[in-house]
């Protein structure tokens, strides 16, 4: 019995997948090192985008686990936590990176950034959003500390570690490989790499 | 001498203000319990906004104070907070109320909310854009626990206090004195009441 096909999300670069209502997704931290960027939309109206500020709230909590729904600006559950076999730290409070964040880490030339591949990803399926909804940042280490202060450590997750996602609409879900290389979010050798995912019925 | 007028940000209602590059505006906590959504767009470019999440990257914190600046996903400073006579508890963690929270809360008629605000307050301007941002939640008490759990307390702020904000290029600033009155965010008696400001030069 073979199971269902594994894709890739390629280092530093952006995925955007079609999923039906009910299908799950696994999400593989192949290296156990790879911070993935995550957002969902409604397929029949992407004015509906999951919302981490709303996810928040509907959940009050900042960190969702196993049984959490992810929902919509609208209230509405889009993407349930349904396993984790990693520690399940995951970070809903940072921004995508964009080509500003590396300018000001000293980059001169363009940096390859979470932004960006999420609108790339969109127009291969020749979809277009006017904004960038802040991410879901699976395996994202982002402690906060009880000054209120915010750490940016590497990821605790193990080679191989998988979220598996149950869709609560037709979505279009968007991953990026985090291309982060100038700090230790992505592991303590700064280095991103390839990523997996396979869509279960 | 008379000092800046005062103006009224009604209660359940939004107010959108125009402020140059340099100017302060006081925003005033009158009855000490009301929590102000609060918002900023660059005037030049609406597309510019005020971010919770990159504010909180580029902070490095969840709550920010005096000497702190609100930046736009640009990462450019949008307002710097020069002065807070309150005991300094904001909230960047949780969206603006809508029309579904309030049915989820068992609301079986429209109650007014903040997104609402937001989008007549701009309107009322002639100006318009596509979405939500995350809203600073001026005076909002909610704490995160250590079990990563939040809290919805009452604020903390006294009668009268104040936060000064300078705007650092030219805004509009839209505040929407919180419309909620199940839940004890805007005081224990969960009365919306007038708040108010003044542009200063």
């Amino acid at each position: 019995m073979t199971g269902p096909a594994v894709d890739i999300i390629p280092a530093r670069r952006g995925k955007a997948v079609a999923l039906a209502k009910g299908q799950t997704i696994r999400v593989i931290n192949t290296p156990g090192t790879q911070v993935l960027d995550t957002w969902a939309f409604n397929r029949g109206d992407l004015g509906e985008s999951m919302s981490m500020e709303h996810s928040r709230s509907f959940n009050s909590k900042i960190m969702l686990g196993v049984g959490d729904s992810y929902v919509s600006e609208r209230r509405r559950p889009m993407l349930t936590v349904v396993e984790d076999t990693s520690p399940g730290i995951h970070d809903t409070l940072l921004c995508a990176c964009n080509r500003y964040i590396y300018e000001e880490q000293g980059c001169r030339e363009y940096h390859r950034n979470c932004t960006d591949n999420l609108h790339e990803a969109l127009a291969e399926m020749g979809l277009k959003i006017p904004f960038t909804p802040a991410p879901l940042n699976l395996f994202m280490n982002i402690p906060v500390n009880p000054d209120r202060s915010i750490s940016r450590l590497p990821p605790v997750s193990r080679a191989g570690d998988h979220v598996r996602l149950k869709a609560a609409m037709d979505l279009v879900v968007v991953f990026s490989a985090c291309p982060q290389d100038m700090s230790p979010i992505n592991g303590a050798q700064k280095t991103p790499r390839d990523a997996h995912y396979a869509i279960e019925s």
